[in-house]
């Protein structure tokens, strides 16, 4: 694995937390002081990973099993991290995720009952040595959220009621909300929980805030082994 | 994993070795005897796979690196797998395999480059515990594997030479050759090395009397234990 130089961080969370929109601020605050920055997503990112997201979402395979699923999501995962990630961070840029290897954890081994063993087999085929440098779990209880994504769907122009939410999805989304948390405390070094309840002003500090920090820390770290 | 009555039987070797016309005849003799009979092959052998076969080789990605087509071809496996392989064994059938994960490890670990450690990841996560019962390996030296192979592709119209054969070609079937057999001897309880230079009858016999005998250790096996 070559010494790299760039940041890699990613962006967790249930549906409605504003993932999207703090990343694009986040990636405005950070060209404004002068980085270079990359933003992706998962799942796609790369000419590969949206090949394969294309065939699962295609029906081509009448079902594929959840394995395979995970299999080939992995597979994308790959793709993207040697063809988008690794060469950006290799480059010195700071390369923003949204969603990577957590959801993974959490949507396919948390919530979608694979084994945890299989998942972490998956993980460390896709990802290839290469974890972030900070992951930004942006939290927010299941309900406020799911209100959130269902308002703005019917903003979009969706007829269903915004408060009308099934126990069972909001206890699933709980669930989630859980794990990622969950994942936070286990891997202190790397995860920072940000409040989502608050303003999305309040929201945008607490990034900005998190991943200056991690910068400086990498700069005083890099200066003291010269 | 539940219990299975079924025998999968894989066939593995290098080119012109005469795989295809061995399992046709040993389906048909197995068939004779009043065996229930799957004839399936890799890569492909389910609609899932086949999906994900005609992703790798449509172009629509690019390129994919080497370690993304390998984590594609396991989740092929993995479907083919599950929805071939599995439940025709459970239905207590012979399934005959042509090219199972003996190939993997060969043509993408030994001959392809990748790290030992991630193809045999792979192959765990693809396989999910499905073992051959039995391996028939048709050994024969590459010049002669190469020869028959030209030859069959001379009488299908090709205007090549079947004896002009670049050293280096030679070198990586007979790398690949000597990688099989070491599978057998460091796995002789599952591997067979059947002799594939001898007259296609006499290849025959000694691969339905493997499979028989097989065949046989399974019945005692299950009546000692009843």
């Amino acid at each position: 694995m070559s010494k790299r130089t760039g940041l890699f961080v990613t962006f967790e969370g249930g549906e409605g937390a504003g993932k999207s929109t703090q990343i694009r601020r986040l990636a405005a605050s950070l060209e404004e002081l002068g980085n270079a920055v990359v933003l992706t997503r998962e799942p796609g990112g790369s000419a590969g990973a949206e090949a394969v997201r294309h065939v699962i979402l295609s029906g081509a395979a009448e079902r594929f099993g959840v394995r395979t699923e995970a299999m080939l999501f992995a597979a994308a995962r790959n793709d993207h991290v040697e063809e988008i990630i690794r060469p950006a961070l290799l480059a010195g840029k700071i390369v923003l995720c949204d969603r990577f290897m957590d959801s993974s954890r959490v949507y396919q081994g948390i919530t979608g009952n694979l084994d945890t063993a299989f998942v972490n087999a998956l993980e460390q085929i896709a990802i290839n040595g290469l974890r972030p440098d900070l992951t930004l779990i942006l939290d927010l209880p299941a309900e406020e959220g799911l209100k959130r994504a269902r308002t703005r769907s019917l903003e979009a122009g969706s007829t269903e009621a915004p408060d009308r939410f099934e126990k069972e999805e909001i206890d699933v989304h709980e669930k989630r909300r859980q794990a990622f948390l969950d994942i936070a405390s286990q891997d202190a070094e790397r995860c920072r929980v940000i409040d989502a309840s608050k303003d999305a002003d309040a929201v945008a500090n607490a990034v900005l805030e998190a991943v200056l920090e991690k910068l400086n820390a990498r700069k005083q770290d890099a200066a003291s082994h010269e």
